[in-house]
């Protein structure tokens, strides 16, 4: 089969939540405050799914999953969402061949959880993701702890058409 | 002719103008509020080029067209700018594979035209381009209305010098 | 022996010092207000190996060089920091084959030297790296001229294991 290399870039941001709802990142459950959105706010999820919709054309998380309380991917969680995505994939004859996921935000404390949540994504995608995590020193939305940003990049073998 | 692969990144952001000048995206006239800018204030389109003036190592938008109102690309539209640079690649005989913008901000809504922003996008870099958007939650000058953001990441074949 | 392209994405945000510290970036003085951080605050250096972190999976610049005071990067100049990660990927049999970063702030004018960095980067990594600058019109922290921050991304080919 003929295939050529594509790359995506996506991006996602969600504020932090002011109930008790489980925190939810990179699929894992973490201690602390959780993510608004229509679904479990997974930023680092709803990045990848962006990326990995721009690389093989196939639109992008609102036009997959909607947008609202009435919405497909309503209360969904993010491994949930992955797993569609990987299965349209790999319909489509698209391969992954390398993701990179980066957090930006004051919370939670990624590093020690680095491996296990590398090997979450990573299973469910059937590739190697990597995820590093960065702080903006106090500055911006994110600084300010009104929220978490994560953007993301893939490669991806396309099956030409 | 030997060839390495290399990836370019590019970012921009404009804010939106008070007055009634169209609003110009992924070279396309959209409905609502403009961009400001000393050209038509496409950050996808300018976005694109700055990924692609680093893939290709030649420079950026800004040493390309110039900064201010006697500028180069003072008042030029963004589809005249990309093809510019779209025709200096060629000369230089590097080759896009793949190209991904992302947006941030709260308009305008990208979905619905999507297909036909990828193509006008496409057609000039001769190479297929995605587009996503995505919003900041009300959160940063994208989530409160102040401007608009891209980010775009390009991967070309570059000849060997 | 059997290669796989991996792709690293890599981000930093530093505010800008009121002292007198110098001013580093892309490994090079500059004229003007320096920036906080543990290290020299170069965040073209640090976003540069966060991406190679993630293209390589060794973790990232906080796992590598620690954070606080008393860390390993503290007090560590950016060209420092590079060289033990050019080190780290070549004793693994990792080959970065393209790097790309932007930078996003007031200053620095990154234009007239933009040359001298990207050969001062490239140098340390053994691989053509292409630097870009760009502002957010006023916009944000960057620009209000809180501080600065950079995003990159990395091709890399990795031994597979
Ligand atoms: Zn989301
Ligand atoms: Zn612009
Ligand atoms: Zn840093």
């Amino acid at each position: 089969m003929d295939n050529r290399l594509s790359t995506g870039l996506g991006f996602d941001a969600h504020r932090f939540a002011s109930d008790s709802r489980p925190l939810f990142l990179a699929t894992l459950q973490w201690e602390g405050q959780g993510i608004e959105g229509d679904s479990d706010g997974d930023v680092v999820v709803h990045a990848l799914i962006d990326a990995c919709c721009a690389a093989a054309d196939l639109g992008d998380i609102g036009s997959l999953f909607g947008v609202g309380p009435q919405s497909l991917g309503s209360g969904m969680r993010g491994d949930a969402m992955l797993s569609t995505v990987a299965d349209m994939l790999r319909s489509r004859g698209c391969t992954l061949r390398s993701a990179s996921v980066v957090v930006v935000g004051n919370r939670p404390k990624v590093g020690p959880r680095r491996v296990e949540a590398q090997q979450a994504l990573g299973s469910i995608l059937h590739c190697p993701v990597s995820l590093t995590a960065t702080t903006t020193d106090g500055m911006g939305f994110t600084g300010h702890g009104e929220g978490i940003a994560a953007m993301a990049n893939v490669l991806m073998d396309v099956a030409r058409t």
